[in-house]
C-alpha cells in the first residue's frame, strides 16, 4: 500500500547536533542532497519529483498518484512487481508518496546497497513499461483507495467538500487521490503522458541520508543517474491563484455512519517561501498556541477543562506548500451538546485570544516545546531526509530547512498577534459541521 | 461597449407562424442556419464560435472575453476600429457577446449590405491583426468593465463568488468577465494563442436571419467563408464534470454598499441536451411556476401577498448550456425583516409545494404565459437568430429548439414535480445572504 499526503514522522529521542548537509547539482540538472549520519550502517535512498496533484490538467485528478503506483509495474530490466521484491531480498524496505506538490519514492537498505538502489530508481525514471493490464489491474487498487481512505470516511468528505470550497480558483481545491468519477476514466496513455512530461533528472531531487559520505553519493549518482538524459518538457509551476474571498462558506456534511460530530474551520494562510519564512514560522506557532497540545492549548484549556464542552481541540498548520495552504481548528463537542453551541464556544475562545494577547509563560513553553520537537525530528534519518526532500520539492533551500528552528525561536508574540489578526478572517474562511443528523431543510 | 452574457429579447408583439430555417455545411465544416423574414429589408448576420469562458485554460480567466473585444482591433484590411465605423456607415449596428460557451459577433444591416458584412467577419476570422499597444488599451476597458459590472456592485461579487461554490470542479466556478488579477496579467500572445486554437470556420455557425433566401446565403457564404481553410486545432469540449456534491455551501457577503439585502440560492441542474429536453422544460416550467410572474407566482402569492414578508421574488432556471447549469431562486424581504427569518420563510413555501404539488389552474396558465412568450419571441428576428445561434452552440439541433415549444406545453404535473424534487436539494446548492451589516463574528 503505498501513502498519499501522510505525514508525521516517528520520533525518536536521543542525542542531536547539526545537519551534516552537502548539496550538489548533476550535470543534467538533478540535484542532490546528502545527510549525512553514520551511528547506523543504513541508508534512506530517496528520488523527489517536483510534480503533484495540483500540477495535473483539469479533467485528469488523481494521476500523480496513479502514476506513483504505476512506477512499480517495472522496466525493461525489472518485471512488474519485482523491484519491491528486490529491495525486500536486500533486506530493506520501500514505498512511495505524492502529495499536492511532490511525488517520491524511497528504500531504506543497508549503506553498502545504495548502489543498487540508484541503478533502480534511475531506471524506471525514464524506462518504465505499462501494459493496459497493469493499468486496469492499478486502477482498481486505487479506486479501492479512494473507498477506504475517503468514501468511507465522513471526515474525510467533507474535507475533500471543504477544500473544493476552500480554493475558488487554484488546483489545492482537487483532491492528491483524484475524484472518482475522473479516476475511473484515466487511462494508460493519461499515465504516460504525465510521465514523460514530468519524470526527468532535471525535475527531481535525490535525498540520500546514513551512512555515507557525500563524495560516494556524487560518484554513485553520476554513474547512474548522470547519463538520464535532461527533458525540455518540464515547464514552470505557475498555478492559477485565489481572487479575493469576499464570503465565508459553511457547510453542513450529515451522515448516517458519523460516530463524532465536530465543528471544523479552514482559513487560507501563506505558505513558507524561500528567504521569508518569519510570517509562517507565526502561524505555525499560533496553531501550537491555539491547538498544538492536548490539554494546555488555549483551546484546550478553555473547551476541555474551563467549559467543559468539547473533548477535543486542535489547531493546525503547515506551511510546507508551493502555494497558499489552510490554517485550520477543530472542536469536537461533548455528548449531546449541538454544533451551533460548540461553533460560537469555538469563536469565543479565538475573540478573546484576539483580545488577550499571547500569554507569555504559553509562549515561553510552547517555544521550548518546538524546540525539542525539531531536536527530536533530527535525529531521525529518514524523517530528515523527507524534510528536506518535501522543503525542495516546492522551492526552499537547504538554508531555509536550517533556518526554520531559529526562526521559530525568534519569532515574537507580536509577530504571533499579526499573523492572527490576519489568518483568522472569516471572509477567507470555510467552517464545516460533521454531523450525524440529517441538516434541517 | 460589448456584452457579456447578457440574455432578455426585447419583445416585439405581432403575427407569427413556424420559423423558415435552413442549415447547410460548407466544405470547410463550418455550419450554416438561415431564418427567413421578409417582412422588413434588414438582416441580421451573426457568427457563433463553438469557444466560450467555460473554455479557457486554467490561469487564463477572461481570454475568451478579452478576444471578443480584441476582434475590432483590425486586419489587413480593415483599420483598428473601423469595422464598427464601416457597419455605422452603411446604417447598421454591430456588437458582440460573450457567454460560458459560445462567443459571437453580429450586425444588423439593411439586407443589401450582406456581402459586405460576410466579407468583413470572414476577414477577421483569420486576419486578425494585433499590436501590443491595442491590447494595452483594450485590457484597460476590460479591467474597466470589470469595474463597473462586478466590482461596484455587491449583488454581482456575491454571485461570483457562490458560482466559484457552486462548481468544485467544472470550470462554470470562474467568471466570463474573469478574475482581476488574471485579467491584468493577459497578454497579445494569450489572445492569439486562443484565436488561433479556436476560430476557424469548423468552430463557427453561420446564422443568418432576416431578408434573404437560403439560396442567396449558401451563395454568400461560399464566396465569403468558403476559402478560409479548417483549423485541426479544434479539441473536442470535454470539460471536467462534477463530483459527487454532499454538503450545501451557505455564505455571507457583507457590504456597506448593499442597498437591498436579499437571500438568494442556486441549485445544480441538469441542461437542455440533444434529442432530451423534458426535465429541461420540466425545470423550466418549474421556475415559472415558482418564481416567474412577479405576482401570480408561487413564491409571490406566499411572500409578497399571504405574509407580506417579501417586496420581491423570483426563480430562474436557463438550461442553455453545454453543462450543468443551476436553478434558482431569490427572496427580497420587506424593510428591517432579518435574512434568517426570509430564508426560513422561502424554504417554507417549498417545502409546501413539494408536498402540495402543482395547482392545475397555476399550471394551466403557466402554460399559456409560456406559449404566448414563445410566440412573441418568434417574432423577433435578431432573437430568433441569437435562439438558434446559442442553442446551436451548444450542440442542440434546429429540430430541438423547434421542438422546444411543443415539449414545454407536453410536460405534465407529475414531471414538473420530480424535477423539484430532484432539483430542490440542498447538498446541491449554495444559499447566498447579501446584507450591508458586517456578519457577526
Amino acid at each position: 500500500m503505498r501513502l498519499a499526503w501522510v505525514f508525521g514522522f516517528a520520533l525518536m529521542v536521543g542525542a542531536a547536533g547539526a545537519d551534516t548537509v552537502s548539496t550538489f547539482k548533476l550535470d543534467n540538472g538533478m540535484d542532490v542532497v546528502v545527510i549525512e549520519d553514520h551511528r547506523a550502517p543504513v541508508v534512506v535512498h530517496m528520488v523527489w519529483y517536483r510534480i503533484g496533484s495540483a500540477d495535473e490538467s483539469p479533467g485528469h485528478s488523481g494521476i500523480a498518484h496513479f502514476l506513483e503506483h504505476l512506477m512499480f509495474q517495472g522496466t525493461k530490466e525489472v518485471a512488474p512487481g519485482d523491484l519491491s521484491k528486490i529491495v525486500s531480498a536486500q533486506g530493506g524496505s520501500d514505498n512511495a508518496f505524492t502529495s499536492l506538490d511532490y511525488t517520491a519514492y524511497f528504500q531504506r537498505v543497508a549503506s553498502d546497497r545504495l548502489d543498487l538502489m540508484m541503478k533502480l530508481e534511475a531506471d524506471r525514471m525514464r524506462n518504465l513499461n505499462l501494459t493496459e493490464e497493469d493499468v486496469t489491474t492499478e486502477r482498481q487498487v486505487i479506486l479501492e483507495e479512494r473507498n477506504e481512505r475517503t468514501d468511507s470516511d465522513p471526515g474525510a468528505l467533507l474535507g475533500e467538500q471543504m477544500a473544493a470550497a476552500q480554493y475558488m480558483n487554484h488546483p489545492y481545491g482537487t483532491p492528491v487521490i483524484g475524484w472518482r468519477h475522473e479516476m475511473e476514466a484515466l487511462s494508460r496513455q493519461d499515465a504516460l503522458d504525465f510521465y514523460q512530461a514530468n519524470y526527468a533528472p532535471n525535475n527531481a531531487i535525490l535525498v540520500v541520508a546514513g551512512d555515507v559520505t557525500p563524495e560516494e553519493v556524487l560518484a554513485m549518482a553520476k554513474v547512474h543517474y548522470g547519463p538520464v538524459p535532461p527533458s525540455d518538457l518540464i515547464k514552470p509551476r505557475i498555478r492559477p491563484t485565489e481572487p479575493p474571498q469576499l464570503a465565508e462558506r459553511r457547510m453542513v456534511l450529515a451522515d448516517e455512519r458519523v460516530a463524532q460530530p465536530y465543528v471544523i474551520r479552514t482559513y487560507l494562510a501563506p505558505e513558507r517561501n524561500p528567504g521569508d519564512q518569519r510570517q509562517a514560522a507565526a502561524l505555525k506557532l499560533l496553531a501550537e498556541l491555539l491547538g498544538g497540545n492536548p490539554t494546555t492549548s488555549v483551546l484546550a484549556r478553555a473547551l476541555q477543562f474551563d467549559t467543559q464542552k468539547a473533548v477535543y481541540t486542535a489547531a493546525f498548520y503547515d506551511g510546507l506548500s508551493l502555494d497558499a495552504d489552510t490554517f485550520g481548528v477543530i472542536v469536537v463537542p461533548v455528548p449531546g451538546q449541538g454544533l451551533q453551541e460548540t461553533e460560537e464556544a469555538m469563536d469565543a475562545v479565538l475573540t478573546k485570544f484576539l483580545a488577550d494577547g499571547v500569554n507569555a509563560e504559553d509562549f515561553a513553553r510552547i517555544k521550548a516545546q518546538v524546540r525539542a520537537s525539531e531536536i527530536y525530528g533530527r535525529d531521525n534519518v529518514q524523517g530528515l531526509a523527507r524534510t528536506y526532500g518535501a522543503a525542495l520539492s516546492i522551492g526552499l533551500s537547504v538554508q531555509d530547512v536550517q533556518d526554520w528552528a531559529d526562526i521559530l525561536q525568534d519569532v515574537t508574540e507580536d509577530e504571533v498577534m499579526a499573523a492572527a489578526r490576519m489568518v483568522l478572517d472569516r471572509k477567507q474562511a470555510v467552517t464545516g459541521w460533521l454531523t450525524k443528523e440529517e441538516a434541517a431543510q
